[in-house]
């Protein structure tokens, strides 16, 4: 792999100039905005299905949807009459500084406090390229099996939140909760964790609790910078 | 995207003269080579054993483990006794031509009928980057839904067969085995699908069938070259 190394350098130089431009235009906004990440199927639409469901009366959200191709996310996020963008990587494995600039003004940020950009499903690209987002958050099912903290550790390292979904499927996979907590949590000991389950709402009060927290934190803290 | 184009394509040339060179050893050697794809979790490595299982006593077999990082998955199919290399990217998301040629060194590919490669778990990049293998097999689980033909149609186009895994979970998830084949048949007419639980070992006999035979022509077709 030294062939790829110089140049993956370059474009990972590129898109963090692109992701700090994207910074500055969210913070002017006011906005707080989540980088949601796992591998295919693990429910991140779901999720954010969810939280607009819990958090739509009192913060106003908006979503970029992220896939290779097809409008399938954008069309069940558009149901839940939210601003939602669609953004087509065209083969791409992940979203970059300059797709997410880009679809900046399909969007009126003016009118958003939580921003929520579903990646493409991918449990290892989407972790090396910043978005500009405030907080990286993945999703890993438990149909996917304990071991992978230990397959998949970059995303485990970079992000805030993991969100242990599907547990209503428990009784029937072997899965050990106990066993994929701690080997995520030796990867990185400051992650918070959340056992939930989108089919059923389980545990999901928990994280819509934490996430307006975190939302009207970072309200505070621009309000207070404005001043 | 622009900016990564050139690079890629001389990244995907390159690596087709490693995969050609790669075609020519193991034609050589008699092997038919399997690269087996999926997203993280889906049930590769349990495929694996599930077949070295069933075919232990016709067909030789060896695997070559992919995997960003641990040899987890080497050390499970190491305790079915048969030629295991574990590879590690060091990060890099799929599997290339020259990973596949520098491990083959640890292989006695002359005691070998059938040679299985496990990729990286994505559901995206490995489809890009042939390995010099026969035939591309992937596998999709019924946990993560129908819609992932429509959003990851790549690697549906370039696999020969899709394993619909899981399918003991169908009582517990939302997913349309129908309409799952539907999609998948639409971006591959010619995709071979087996219906297969891992777990229980339901629909394994057709796949393990289905590879007999394939070994089998394979071999037929190397000894009528050879005279």
């Amino acid at each position: 792999m030294t062939l790829k190394i110089p140049v993956v350098r370059d474009i990972l130089a590129a898109n963090e100039r692109l992701a700090e431009d994207n910074r500055r235009i969210f913070r002017q906004a006011g906005l707080f905005v989540i980088n949601l990440m796992s591998g295919p199927g693990a429910g991140k639409t779901s999720l954010l299905e969810r939280t607009i469901d819990a958090l739509r009366q009192e913060i106003r959200m908006g979503v970029i949807e992220g896939d290779i191709q097809s409008s399938y996310d954008a069309e069940r996020i558009g149901q839940k009459g939210v601003q939602v963008v669609q953004l087509n990587t065209g083969g791409s494995c992940h979203l970059d500084g300059n797709m997410i600039k880009s679809s900046l003004d399909a969007l009126d940020l003016g009118n958003l406090d939580l921003l929520m950009v579903e990646n493409v499903g991918n449990l290892v690209c989407p972790a090396e390229f910043n978005l500009g987002e405030d907080m990286k958050a993945m999703i890993l099912s438990v149909a996917e099996g304990d071991d992978k903290p230990l397959k998949y550790p970059l995303m485990f390292q970079e992000s805030r939140v993991l969100l242990i979904n599907k547990i209503d499927l428990l009784p029937y996979v072997e899965c050990d909760v106990g066993k994929m907590r701690e080997r995520a949590l030796q990867l990185n000991a400051d992650l918070e964790i959340f056992e939930v389950s989108c089919r059923t709402g389980e545990g999901l009060d928990s994280w819509a609790d934490w996430l307006r927290q975190r939302v009207s934190d970072r309200k505070a803290e621009l309000d207070g910078a404005k001043t």
